[in-house]
């Protein structure tokens, strides 16, 4: 077992540190013990970093950063039979109770005491090792690297956005927002069948990155009514009496007016970004529309093992997605560049060898 | 073939005619012509009769009003199988075109081209005869009465509400709005097996019925943030994390808000009834809970052939809910009835055959 | 901590005896232990008493034979936060793996590790003392016995087999074979609202119990062709073109048979009652009709809160199935009860307080 | 409007002639008049030709043969809004009655009154001139030729077995046969997002054909038991416990039996092929793993749409399957290549101009 584990932990807002912290052990006979090899940022750990807390979550005490990793098992409890030393693996950050209501019925995401990496108080995955159940842990396919596999933790909310918007071949789907998740959506949509994929956002920069990654259409987001807007949209993308299904990806409060308006009759709405917790919602296209307007929250059952699925068979590709990687002592040059929406995907490197043996 | 069809039409905003319009003709060999028996009135006619419009149904010609309706079968089409003269039945007063993507995937209640009883410019059934294909027609059971025949529409509307809903046995239901739509979901809601349904309402008189009706917990509301009223709801109905499933049969602001906190993670909400076209709306209760928030309109395909059978089995009653009756000449004071929250359903007495005879 | 085990033990087929074992221990801090006040039999205890195996789950070693018991908490894990000492609860005599793919997606019944009392190695709860996970025992309702406890797992077995048969209300419904859970299956399909519940069988005996306890039909089983007997159901019963859904729990082949063909257009069958490996099945029926063909194993998510609550509110009775009861001592009597098709349901009594004590 | 009709007509089994019936009325405003310009030829057309029946259907007048066709508008019902002439187009060959339960749910297929071309009574489209309502008329993709058209058909077949096998993006799926709807059904199932499709079949020829065409995997049948059989693809093909889905396209009844041993714990199997009536069939294994056990009935709603998007979008090719041509005088031979099994698919050319004008 190894001895040593710098960590990439906040202490307060705006103010991280890195600490050599012990070793987790194998908490039951199924944990392995992973070592950490890439790890992506996104709007959440940014957000911790920034304020200490995402509504009733407050950081109390010092908290390791991180939640989109992949590594390589470095240890493995006595009972594990689907992973051994070596293997190439990504995470699933969160581990539910297993034995809740909502466990028991497959929508584990939904635990209420789930412990989820990075989220008060719960420890994330920005050090050098990382333990968790073998059953949240998935092996990457041969043709996958490291650096893909920290993606496939926004690519399976992605998998769970698409899967909520029940996607099938020939459905036309309109995704607002062109960031990260965005973009995933777009292309897992695309994996699942749907013949026409619309990107709108208002940075026209990221539209003409999504049309050569995995959009059909692109509508760039002016200053017009909901109304006005969703019967551009339509009409610009040929969607006659509105979309199958539409996906916020944004949380941004006229994005979500306008996808109620584009939609068609008995369309599905998800929303799959978050903004301001209350917002001016035109309930009455919910009424007359007959819509299915749904959450979706992280990823749960089968998700992961969709992502990991999706790219080892090339249906979705994350690498242009990856723009940059720092070292470990530089991680909160990732946090800037999340901030200042720099890039679309930017990896820290899990901490050197030398590093652990020479701190 | 009769000669005569005293009709109740709306000539325009608070202003109504009796005419004799003629028989309505049979337009296809499997249309019935049905003598209309008895009718309730709900709040869209009320809507017509004082505003002349709902949205952008607009009455532009005179127009029958009526859609809640039972009858006797008068003649019937050449190729008509399922029903013969003098058979009781009730009416299901929307046609829709059967050859659109709706319609041939199950869900004709929202087809576009839905020709609606007195939605303009269809007429409704308040007149002497009415004509539609027999599959909207359906026969009423033996132990049932013609008045009870004439609540089907509301029951059929509060079935798909229910559906809408995913009630099933042992399910936690909090239904907002003690109106005929909100008290006809708790007794359909407890048919399909809901082992605790709270009523909530402002109206305390409600409430009573509510509970001597259907309802196994009441809840009065009160001045108080959302948030505290779903508190309060889920503390004194022992609700725990939140209601499974919640109907607002209200349309009101502060009840959608109270509904959305006061649902567990998972849960389903169904908007039934319909106010302000956009309200505030705390979206990120959607998003954390992963909510399905779904709307519906009107009823589909098996929802009245469920309502027949709820009430020829005995699992739902409606007898308590025909709180008057009048004439048809009297059909305007049944609008009032409605308008002035007085009661629960009024009917209006078909037109008597004298009446047809000597005009 | 209680010290001694009354247990009684299958050595060998046809071969049983009373052994003080050790008091099992809370394997978790989530465990608890309970004193067994009741415990069924049915036909797969019989058969591990009279073959020893069934199947490829073969005796190896000594085991504690029962599995549908009731009994009050004697003990409680650390972490145990849903029930007390003291507490009146049902067991739920099978615990899954919670970490394979089956558990996660919500179908625990199906997982391939699963520890099932009274399946070979795993003891069952024909004992003084049995230990379990807090989330697999559930309180019984003030109104609910003990004794309506033990009948609890072949209820959950029914609510099981009627949630595969999708069965709602106005369904028109099939059920082959009047055992206690063909029974059942008649109770609970009510509960969820069927219409017609037509039992079938060839002792005229359980047909009259049938139709006093649940079944709107009833028909005796003759010696004819599996469409001719298929005609004569559905005419007898007036079930048109078919029956919504068919449930076996007869497992003879003739009834299988007979099922396809009675079954409509569309229409779903479930099989819950096991025979011959291998039949002869009218797969041409399967196809030109469209048939959902579904097995039901066991009970999963939600099938025993379920049931608890269906005897809760009143919506289920199982006293009637209650025929017999005997003394712990006299267990074996209750086997042959079974072997025999005497009566519906015996239960064997916990041990007594003074048989411990003086053994 | 044309005035002559050459038409491919069954006088009795094995004697068909050319005859020149009267062009087709179009039976109501939204009718719409096709000129067929490519019909393919499937097992059942076959069945007519050799015997003049399948099972209860009985050829007792001469009959049109035919229903896989392509073909070009040619004239248009006054109400006709979304065809023009000249548009090209394929068929959906049978009508439903639109009024009954099954058509109102959302399941026209299983209409019991479906009006279907080439089935006694009505008449096949193996004709010039061919009328149907027009939204059973779907209009090809600019991309998509019209001999692509006439294999829309067994495209749809095989996109309702696919979507009756759930199949979404990770499953495992064994095809056996590898005939024209099996490969078909592996192409779609890979379109749906399949990431193993493994292949089974006698010949040899056909799976080098497959495994070109759309199968990750193929296997070869040889005579061994079910169980063995089950064990030896499972292994073959790394399917670990068993394949999620299984669709049969042989109708043989050792492929049945091996593909119930071969799935995994509550998958699901789905027959697409019809043989024998009744078949022996491994029932214990629906019971021990929950399994789900489904008919596929010719397409419903959906379907058409679907299988004309998949080729528009490329996710599907059929060109492949198209193995020859015959001119209209020739289609006879067409019947023969069906029955000898030579070649995918034989297409028949619609007659020509001067064929009806000279005749």
């Amino acid at each position: 077992m190894p001895a040593k584990n710098l960590s990439f932990v906040l202490q307060k807002p705006n103010h991280v540190s890195f600490e050599d912290r012990p070793v987790p052990e194998l908490h039951s006979p199924h944990h392995v013990l992973v070592n950490v090899k890439y790890t992506g940022i996104c709007g959440s750990d940014v957000h911790y970093w920034t304020h200490g807390a995402i509504g009733h979550f407050v950081v109390k005490a010092p908290m390791v950063l991180g939640h989109e990793s992949s590594g390589i098992i470095a240890a493995v409890g006595d009972k594990v039979t689907t992973l051994k030393v070596g293997d190439r693996v990504c995470l699933e950050p969160g581990i539910p109770c297993r034995m809740c209501v909502r466990c028991k019925e497959g929508k584990y995401n939904l635990c209420p005491d789930m412990a989820f990496a990075a989220t008060p108080p719960f420890d994330g995955t920005l050090a050098k090792y990382y333990s968790l159940p073998e059953d949240f842990c998935y092996k990457l396919a041969d043709g996958t690297s490291l650096e893909e596999g920290a993606v496939m933790e926004p690519l399976s909310v992605a998998v769970h956005v698409v899967r909520q918007a029940g996607i099938k071949p020939g459905d036309r789907l309109v995704v607002f927002g062109a960031g990260p998740v965005g973009l995933l959506c777009c292309a897992v949509a695309k994996a699942y069948g749907a013949s026409k994929v619309v990107s709108v956002d208002i940075n026209e920069e990221r539209l003409a990155f999504a049309k050569k990654y995995a959009a059909t259409h692109t509508v760039v987001s002016r200053k017009e009514s909901a109304e006005e807007a969703a019967k551009r949209i339509n009409e610009e993308c040929g969607l006659g009496l509105g979309a199958d299904a539409i996906i916020d990806a944004s949380g941004a409060e006229p994005c979500i007016q306008t996808a109620l308006h584009a939609i068609r009759i008995g369309g599905t709405y998800v929303q799959a970004g978050m903004g301001k917790p209350d917002i001016n919602f035109p309930i009455m296209a919910l009424c007359t529309k007959e819509l299915n307007v749904k959450g979706s929250f992280r990823y749960g059952a089968g998700d992961y093992a969709t992502a990991v699925d999706l790219l080892a068979t090339g249906r979705v590709s994350v690498k242009e997605l990856i723009t940059g990687k720092v070292k470990f002592r530089d991680a909160e040059h990732a946090f800037h560049q999340v901030k200042e929406a720099k890039g679309i995907k930017t990896l820290i490197e899990g901490p050197e060898d030398e590093q652990v043996n020479g701190s």
